[in-house]
């Protein structure tokens, strides 16, 4: 009885079929994107599994970095869409390095979880080094747009969870940015002050051309 | 003359068709949603009724709580669509109540035009109570996500506006949330502290199930 | 017994005496403002009082416009302050009018409760007028920033409650702005291409000079 | 080899082929549009034509006005879509004169490149009017939603540029919005204290009606 | 030698002593907060530890419901200040719960480190469940504002660490706001539907009075 | 007469002397800085000239790099406060060139105002320059926090202004964030794969230690 009342109560206007009131808005990947997101899947199709991810299997860290970078932002996990928050994980075998790199549009926020990490960051009004080896329980924030980086600190495989202020933080490693391209040498070494070889070499190992 | 020289002036680039400025966004239900609102309907299309709603008629308080709640949101009033203001008219029988609920995105302001209104609400931080017995022309406000409920003071049927500070202010009624639905009696008990039997009966009330 | 458990809960790490969390920014007159609004009161000091404010008297409509604004800003309203909301009473007696203005920071949404009111905004993009006369009950929305205007459109006195995207909206009437201060009447009449002879009246009736 | 190892560290998860990192939203005019801006193009159809525009050629002066505005607004230049900014180009002749007008949505600064312009304000709390005389490569800015104006202040054609705080700033020039549109004269008046004659007589020269 | 240069060229303004570029705030909890969060700390006094915080310990889940919140919020942990983001870590010994919770300004991401953790959330359009056991490795997002909770769902103790899209995400414990205090008895009852014994009991138990 | 009931008419509530309604929040650089910005200086001491700054001599282009830098942030420019932007002119004299940089909090436009900039940026998803050669009037935009630079296109010195989406939108040169501090140069190497002869050379022309 009352539970008829009160469902009335919520619906005494006219209520559309569209939409109702928007507590999420889960990514639709087949709906045009927008500034501020993905377009919202219908509510009546989303289910627990859009709000939920996994992030437990380790990355490959066979490879030169020895460091491998999950991402679940809104791209891969859909719930995060326009909620403002997203994560990745990071594994970094012993002397596994996340280079330098930026979020363009996110703060970022990491826990470690295993091992040891050795993360920095530098800022922009005096390119002041913020630097610090972090252990198991240990968090750090790397402030919006800053370029940072993490390397493993310890002897043994270090993983850490990072949370970002956006979901869609984007990564912008700054090596890729420079090299691995089509930006024409001359130019790379005019607007970074590095060596004509030292350009060559590095735009051969990340498969640069130019 | 100047009437042809001014409109020149307003479209000396090569004017497109599409949208000009966008001094508003009047919702359109049949294109896709994304997290700041509903897309907009085009300009041409738009008329004075999109932004003109009537919250005029008494919402039917003929039920247990003897109270309404008649939402004018982006869904029922497409022309506050990424406005960020919406507004919901609010009917209190003699003994009405509009139970413990929050707005999970917006902040409230409510005036009273009719009658007297208790209102409270509830900190987060120290779980203080404020507490306000409303007459006529009196306005509290409600800051965003806190548990707040408003109770016909009187022995009059009492109305008031409210405002909020979203086009999709969104209304979570707390025991709908517990009760209404098949979440596990085991798990709100578990959850809440309530007592089983206690539960059972609002669920059996409010129509949930497990 | 759970109580004290509970409170310890939340109190785990070292809490330190300041500001706990911020569920709201009563303004703190006394203190600095900036972009985002006034600085907060100390929870310690706020009082329901802060959350409450009347709008219960008529304005004075004794005047030439015979009509008043009775704004609760949070200049007036300090409970308001950061939470993204405000709201202002209108007084229109027979033929009153509030003369075309905008609010540069807010929407408006505008609810009639007493008599009839004629209002009316004007698109950017083509001049547009969306003109509606409204009664009691009706909601009309005025979006962010453009020239708006209402009026008495009844033979009795009118009311609105109007509330605002911000809580700091302002209020540019257009006569003000144009006439009630020391911009030279040359400067106003080209940049308004209105006459001579009517700037020196209007500055004349306004109290500008130049 | 190293490339190899370090783009399988960012495609580490499955990477969907949808729209990947949000590093921009350039507006795509077949898409819906939303609260936050038009939908975004495929980044695969993006080219950096989509984020230059040209604004080096004068607008046309020859008017009554004898000034001109070229808009590089998210509807010319769909670069801009989503990133908080935009420009437009002044032009004005000797005696010439951007009159009287408001961006709804955007605080604007401009910089003088050629010649000399008088530019002013005016505040809504206090009607102060804020008054310069800028000179070539003087910088002023116009905070969000004020009414302000630009006229030559010298012997010879003036030139600025201007950006904007928002990708769709609108532009609302007050005697468009009083007088070229529908409106009848009487409402005109009465919500601008201006006389019968004067709206009339704009109201012809700039092609309004009743 | 370019040094010195490059150095100038950042300097070629007058360049005052206040703050240069903002690229943090960290909180400064002895001058004045305001809506968008604390002051900031001189960028001299500022140092690398306002950036790291420790989440290593287990909070002391020896209580009645077996767990511990332990948050790294603005408030405790001063670096993250105006960025947009925080974090807490949750300790659930065997059987143990957070109760139905809100925070009202954030959404929150939920990583499993430990143990398996059942949680769920509850929509406000129709108060649907989205509920799901997580184990080691899994993520999950709860939309900003919704009622949501975890509880133990395995034989050993389970640790998780949340990321809120807020600096100051605020905890609302729906037990503690509705008994925790001296709202009377009587309004509880009426606005949450509860038995009078009920609503004592828990009050009771939770320190409540009235 | 009309004009003392129209002050009247806004006066209707008690005015209190603080701060009236807030069209600008102009610096204050001697009062506490936050999230948001500077505080605001008082109203009555606030004049046209904190609204106007001047971009009208060349920066200092006699250094290596031949080019330079100045800024009208908010911190030079407080007019900018809190109003979503800022500026900056950038000198290029032949062979100039503003090297690789980021600004972590803004997007920004650039028009040409003499002689030819080559201008690129790189995107984050998959390092694809946008890269062109531009000439008077012509703009180009930056999406937020992403990788660009200026170098002077022709055999002129060439000048720009540049715009941002925010009043301090910071600016890090890559090679100085990497070389001109005390970050350890085995660190630098291990996380941008550069050699230790690059790594030192540049540390030493740019003054970085370790």
């Amino acid at each position: 009885m009352l539970y008829v009342f009160l469902l009335a109560l919520l619906f005494s206007s006219s209520s559309p079929s569209h939409g109702a009131v928007q507590d999420f808005c889960v990514a639709d990947f087949t709906a045009p994107e927008g500034p501020a997101g993905y377009s919202c899947k219908m509510p009546a199709k989303v289910t627990v599994d859009d709000f939920v991810y996994s992030l437990g299997m380790p990355g490959n860290t066979s490879n030169i970095i020895k460091a491998a970078v999950t991402p679940a932002f809104a791209t891969q996990f859909p719930g995060v869409n326009g909620l403002g928050i997203s994560m990745a994980r990071l594994d970094l075998a012993v002397d596994g390095v996340i280079p330098f790199h930026t979020h363009p549009g996110a703060s970022e926020v990491l826990v470690v979880v295993q091992g040891t990490i050795c993360a920095g960051f530098v800022s922009s009004s005096a390119n002041t080094v913020y630097l610090k080896t972090l252990k198991k329980g240990d968090i750090m924030v790397f402030p919006q747009g800053l370029l940072h980086f993490q390397v493993n600190g310890g002897g043994n495989t270090a993983i850490a969870f990072v949370s970002f202020s956006s979901p869609i933080p984007g990564l912008q490693i700054t090596d890729f940015a420079l090299f691995a391209n089509d930006l024409p040498s001359e130019l790379v070494e005019k607007t970074t002050f590095l060596d004509d070889a030292q350009v060559k070499k590095l735009k051969g190992v990340l498969g640069g051309t130019g």
